[in-house]
Parts: structure tokens; C-alpha cells; sequence
């Protein structure tokens, strides 16, 4: 499906032209160096993986807290939220027959553990929910391996999500899911199971695709294939983080806000670098921008790093609970949460009349090559206040190729972003921003 | 360095035409379908990695002897060899400080372990074993990491082999080797050590590009990166292997042999497709074609699956004792152990007279891109045997981009080399092997 590309407005709207100079200094601002890279490097070496109830977590929080402070952002702060912690332990799956082979796994987020020892079962290979359901004789007592070969992440999550709710119901013991992901090099994917209500829940790991067509291969042979499944996962109780929330105050309507941000946890793999640190830091580093160029928009600008995006969304669920009042002052919200890897784009969801003024204002983006904007703009964390107070949303999209290939992996990590794809973000961001909170009147709903 | 091509031959010498329909007979064949993928992918499936001294080992080597008789291969055997069992045991690298991060590293094979609970110390990160010498007093009770950037196998690949002999040598408690090939998806690279004649042996450990990029950034920034490395890793008496052997007997001089093979024997991560169960497969596939096709070549064509390339090369220095009063009549030596990715080509080191002859039954190859014939043959487990009798020496070379992305990793399986990859090197292997088994005088020394 190629994304719908809204005509592009005349080269040069007149109303753009107070705009222009200043939109040109934050490109500049944001290209001069590699500052915003090595803060997301900063970021990810110096805490690392960021899980909610993590240590990692709430000290990534309190740096981000600080250094906002000192980037001369305003009303820096923390808000509290309580968030699940789960912890996955030490865990393991391995085809014992034929000889013993140690797949490439990792459980997915929110699993429920194996007793000690783990489960052993033979393993039934679908490709599908219609294919489990019709062979569910087969199931019962058995592990279910979904082995549904990656298409995009919005048409093969399911098997990740609801795979584990199906075999249950089933009775299946346990079950595998395919990376969902383009194939690697044994990379495994992590992620969040669902389990139903009333459904016991049964233990559920991601596996490489080359494990999982190993199975697909022996199983068609009509070997029979035996693994075992080990996880110690556990939800132990919430604990308390924070969404961090940073500044730059409106001169003239410093009650309307133009909300920016990407969710600061991370899945306890890799670095989450792309996912979501990248996204904390080019928001952030528009705001960074006009508080050194000393930039004050009619509007304010807020930056919030959410909270337990991945495991809960408890985040965004509390940002739109303590703001709730205030729901309708959103006039704008922007999320990057889908990485900033080359080729990118700007997706935007609102009604005609902002869509227009938002792709005017993507003529100021020529430079940075992201002059056509997108349908589809939106986020997991804005959803909720955006959603009460009716606002126009914007995602910064990053190829979803290259994300997805590392999302939620071992290999999310970040030297694979250059600096050129956070500055070019962080400027783009910055330039939508500053011109929506401008603007004589707010945009439209 | 670009690989030097010979001059090539005129299209059409007239020598070979008596050679020219069975060799159009041989390439059909092999590419009429995906026969040998599939045993490759039976090998690796069945038995996964093959270590000296496992269990898989062994019984692939049971296997491929079987099935080598079911081909319908003359003289089928195994030649036994007493092969170093390494075990690898459980092992970790984790970065204490900063906080905690575990690292993806694999233990060298022939490493020593660590005492129980692992060896803690900070890291000195270096690039080169000058500025480790240079640094002499910094390595002492440290861990030093090997952070040279993969530019070649060839100029890298003696930081993992040498790298713990030159720092034992100034002290140092244990060593990291950043993996030897390009950056993957945090996936490290395995492959052996050698410890000095009177130096202590250290525990030494590979890490992936990624984790040695994170502590080279925090080292730089001046942050003290303190690392555990735990491996139990240990070397338990020799065990006994074999390498397997099979023949198509020559018709009027089967006592000069063709020599042709890979080695079967693979490290204990993924599960040795491209190292080296694809030349294995690919080698005999040479053999089983002119079988199955009814060609007895006027010599013998004589596959060897050696055991224990990996850590020792006793099946190459078996197989070379065992036969040294027959060295002379090895005619001629092929190895496959660079993999079969696409584009590769053959290599051949021999006489200009050798040169000349083989250069000419490249243009047999036209149709499988492998016409031009490359400066460089030869392969470590037919070394031995060739240079007793000084004979020349051939190596189907894959591309050594795609093949060092993967080598000695968890990421080395069936699935990334293509059906076609694999009949083309058999098809190429079978035609050169057939012409120069047939040619009326033995090609020259």
C-alpha cells in the first residue's frame, strides 16, 4: 500500500513568509553538528535498556530531567505514574529432537513463566489462525508455533499479540511466534503478548525466522520435532516512574500547547535506540533549538518523554488523566515513534482545513526532503489527549524497513542511525512545531 | 586488492570438444533442481552445528557416509582421525559499569575459562597490537578489548588468534576481540585462539561491533567501563572422528586422484551451512552427478569430507599422513570453504602450464558466470596433501562480503544461500574435476 500524498501546496505561500528566516535557522541550527546524536548515544550507553520498573529506567528519567534543566527548557518536572513491571529472567527454548539445538528466543513482554524445568511438547507448525483453529485436535498438549512469514508489522503483530489467547483456547501449553520482522542474522523479536480474559494464560516466545523455518522444514518432512520451553517471567507489582514534560512557554497563549514527544522506556533488549529513544531525542531537540536560539513561539511548546509505552501505555493513559481539563488547549500533537531511518516521512491525521496550513507549512521542509506530507499521522502516547481534546496529529515516520528489521531486537542499537537522520528529524520537528505554535489562529480541528 | 584474472582463453578450444557434451550434461543436471539444497539442508537441519568432539559430528559423519553409498560412490569409508574436543560450556560478558548491560559475545574456541564467577576488571580499549604494546602498563590487570575496525578476514583476523598471547604477555587478566566481519545485528563471531609456548593462557571472548562500539564511545569519554567475563569453557582429552571418503574410480588410472572436498566438521554456533556443510554438499554433489550420469572420468575422483578444519585441521594432517606415500598422485586439489554466495569464482595456484589448461576449461563454465579463473587456489585441509605432492590447487571462492557477515556466527544457516548458488558451485565443481580427472596427461606440476 504506497501512502497517499497530499498534493503539494504553491512553492511559496505568502502567509509562510514571517516564518521563513527563522524556519531556516533551526534547519541550520539543527545540521551544524552532531549534538543530538550524541546525546541519543549518551542516552543509550550510559543507561542502556530502559523496561518500565527498570533502575535503567527511572535514572534515564532523572538525567533527562536534569538535562533539560539545563538546556533552559521551562516547567521542567517529572509526573508520576505507576507502571507494571515485568521481568523476564532467564529463559531458553530448544529443539531437543532431533539432536539439541538452542533457538534464537526471547519471551515476549508480559508472558507468564514455564514451571521450573520448563515444557516439553512436540510442536504443532501453522501459518495461521484459520489453520490452528482447523487442526485443533492437534493442538491440544502441544507447543503451537504461528509461523507466519513477515509481510508488515500491522498485518503479522497479530500472531505476536493474540497467537498465545488462540492456542490457548485450544489447549495448547505454549506457544512460538515467528519474528515479526524481515529475517535477520537469529535475530529474535520481542513484543507484548495479550492473554484473554477468562483464558488461562500459557507462555509465549518470539523466535528467529531461521529457527522457525527449521521447524517448518522438519515438521513437512514429517519429523517430529520436540522442544522444550523454559522462561522464568514474572509480573511482580507496580512500581512507581514518571513522564518527564519540558517548556518552551508561549509569549502570547501560553495555555495552548503543541504537544511533542516519544516514550522514553524501552523494551529490555538492545538499547532502544530507534525504538524510542530517537523519538525522546529529536522531540526534545526541537525544543533545545529554540530555547538556544532564543525562539518563543505565540504558543507553547511541551515536550513529553511518556512512560511504559511499551507494556502498558500507563504513560500516556496518565498524561491524559492529569491533563483532562485542559484536553481541549491541545492544539497540536506530534509523535516519533516509528524511528528516523532514511528515507522519512511526516503523517498527518486532521481535518481538511489544518491539513492544508500543515502542508503549506511542509514547503518549508524542501531541503530536508520531507516537503510531502503523508497520510496517517498519530502515536500511542498523543492518542489518548489527543483524542479528548479532538487535535490534529503528526508521526514522524522513518522507513519502516529498516526499523522494523532491528524493532524490538538485541540489535537496536545506535550506531546503525546516523547523525544526519536525528538532525534532519529534530529539524523538521522543530520547524512544524514553532509554525503551528505561531500562527495568528490555532489550527483547526 | 582486486583479485587478478588471467588472461582469458579463446571461446572455443578446440581441445575440448570431446569434453564439451558431457560437461552441458552436467551442468543441466545439476541445476534441473534444488537437489542438493536439500541435503544441505538435511545436514544442517538433522545434526546442526558440528563440532569436533559432539555428538552431531559424529553422527553426520555417519550419515554422509550412508548416504555417499547410496549415490552410489566407489570405495565409500570413513579414514578415522583423533580429533581436540573444546566445550564450550555456559559463558557471559557483561558490562557491570555503567550500569549493567550484558553483552552478545562467544567464547574463542580453544579458549581457557574463567575462574568460577567469572574474571571482573576495567577495560583498555586499544586498536592495535602497537598501541597496546604502547600502553603497556595500562593493559596490566585489566581486560583488553581488541577494537580494530573488520576491513578484511585476512588483516583482522589476528587480533582473535593472537590477541590473547600479546596481552598475556603485558599482564592482562582476559581479552575481548570485537567480532572479525562486518557490523551484523549484535551478532559476534566465534573462531579459534592460540595461546604462546610459555606465555599463561588468558580467557579470551569476541564481542559484537556494537558492544565494542558502546565501550570504545564511553572509554573515549573518559567513563571507566568495568566488564565480567564468565566462560567455562575447557579442552577434555581427544575423542576419535573420521573423514569420510568417496570415489568415482577411474577407468584407466585409478590410482591418480582428483581430490575434492570441504570439511565437515563446523563450529558450535548456527549450524556450519556456509562453513562448511555448502562445500561438503557441493564437492560430493560433483561426485554424485557424474554417478547418476554414468561418467567415469579415465582418474579417480576422490571426495574427502575432512573432520576438524575448525579447531586443529587433524583430518587434514591425517589424511595428508595416511596417504603420503601416494602424495605424487594427487593430480590435482579442490577445496570449498569460502561458501558459495553469489558472485564467486574459482581460484587456482599452480604452473603456468597447469594455469593454462585450466584457464581454458573455464570457458566450459561460461554459462555459470564462472569462466574467468582468479589468482589463489588452495584451502586449508587440502594444503597438506598438496604440498607433499606439489600439486595444483583450485578453492571455489564465494563472495566474501555476504560470507564474512555470517562466518563462525550463530547466523551461519541454510536459508540465506540460494538453491541456485548451491547446483551452480556443484555444476562448476564437477565440470573442472571431470575434464582435468579425463584429460590424456596429467595436468602439470
Amino acid at each position: 500500500m504506497a501512502a497517499t500524498v497530499y498534493a503539494q501546496s504553491p512553492s511559496r505561500p505568502s502567509w509562510l513568509d514571517p516564518y521563513r528566516e527563522t524556519a531556516a535557522k533551526l534547519i541550520h541550527e539543527s545540521s551544524r553538528d552532531d549534538f543530538a546524536w550524541r546525546r541519543l548515544a549518551e542516552l543509550t550507553d550510559t543507561f542502556g535498556h530502559r523496561l518500565s520498573g527498570s533502575e535503567n529506567l527511572e535514572r534515564a528519567i532523572t538525567w533527562a530531567e536534569a538535562t533539560m534543566k539545563r538546556d533552559g527548557l521551562q516547567n521542567v518536572r517529572t509526573e508520576p505514574v505507576m507502571v507494571p513491571k515485568w521481568v523476564r529472567g532467564r529463559e531458553s527454548a530448544e529443539i531437543l529432537n532431533p539432536p539439541h539445538h538452542p533457538m534464537a528466543m526471547l519471551g515476549l513482554g508480559g508472558s507468564v513463566g514455564t514451571p521450573a524445568g520448563g515444557i516439553e511438547a512436540d510442536v504443532l507448525t501453522v501459518s495461521s489462525f484459520d489453520e490452528v483453529r482447523s487442526r485443533a485436535a492437534d493442538a491440544r498438549g502441544r507447543i503451537v508455533l504461528f509461523n507466519a512469514p513477515f509481510t508488515t508489522y500491522s498485518d503479522t503483530v497479530t500472531y505476536r499479540t493474540n497467537g498465545a489467547r488462540v492456542a490457548s483456547q485450544l489447549g495448547a501449553l505454549a506457544v512460538l511466534v515467528r519474528g515479526v520482522g524481515p529475517a535477520g542474522l537469529r535475530t529474535p523479536h520481542t513484543g507484548s503478548v495479550q492473554y484473554g480474559q477468562g483464558i488461562p494464560p500459557i507462555p509465549a516466545a518470539s523466535i528467529s525466522t531461521e529457527d522457525a523455518d527449521r521447524i517448518a522444514r522438519l515438521s513437512a518432512a514429517g519429523t517430529r520435532v520436540r522442544v522444550r520451553l523454559a522462561m522464568e517471567a514474572r509480573t511482580e507489582p507496580d512500581v512507581e516512574s514518571a513522564n518527564v514534560v519540558g517548556e518552551i512557554r508561549g509569549r502570547e497563549r501560553p495555555d495552548e500547547i503543541v504537544l511533542l514527544g516519544g516514550h522514553i522506556d524501552s523494551w529490555d533488549v538492545g538499547t532502544g535506540a530507534s525504538d524510542d529513544g530517537v523519538g525522546c531525542i529529536v522531540t526534545w531537540e526541537a525544543a533545545r533549538l529554540m530555547a538556544k536560539l532564543g525562539i518563543a513561539p505565540r504558543r507553547t511548546i511541551r515536550i513529553v518523554l511518556w512512560t511504559n509505552e511499551e507494556n502498558g501505555l500507563r504513560g500516556a493513559t496518565a498524561y491524559a488523566a492529569r491533563h483532562a481539563a485542559h484536553a481541549s488547549n491541545h492544539v497540536f500533537a506530534l509523535e516519533s515513534d516509528s524511528g528516523v531511518f532514511d528515507p522519512a516521512s511526516l503523517g498527518f491525521s486532521g481535518s481538511a482545513a489544518a491539513r492544508s496550513i500543515v502542508r503549506d507549512i511542509g514547503s518549508l521542509l524542501t531541503q530536508l526532503g520531507l516537503s510531502d506530507i503523508v497520510a496517517g499521522g498519530g502515536g500511542a502516547d498523543i492518542g489518548p489527549i489527543a483524542q479528548a481534546g479532538n487535535a490534529p496529529m503528526m508521526a514522524y515516520l522513518g522507513n519502516p524497513t529498516r526499523y522494523f528489521a532491528i524493532h524490538h531486537t538485541p540489535a537496536d542499537t545506535v550506531e546503525r542511525i546516523t547523525s544526519q537522520e536525528v538532525s534532519k528529524a529534530a529539524a523538521a520537528i522543530a520547524v512544524m512545531a514553532y509554525v503551528i505554535a505561531d500562527i495568528p489562529e490555532r489550527l483547526p480541528r
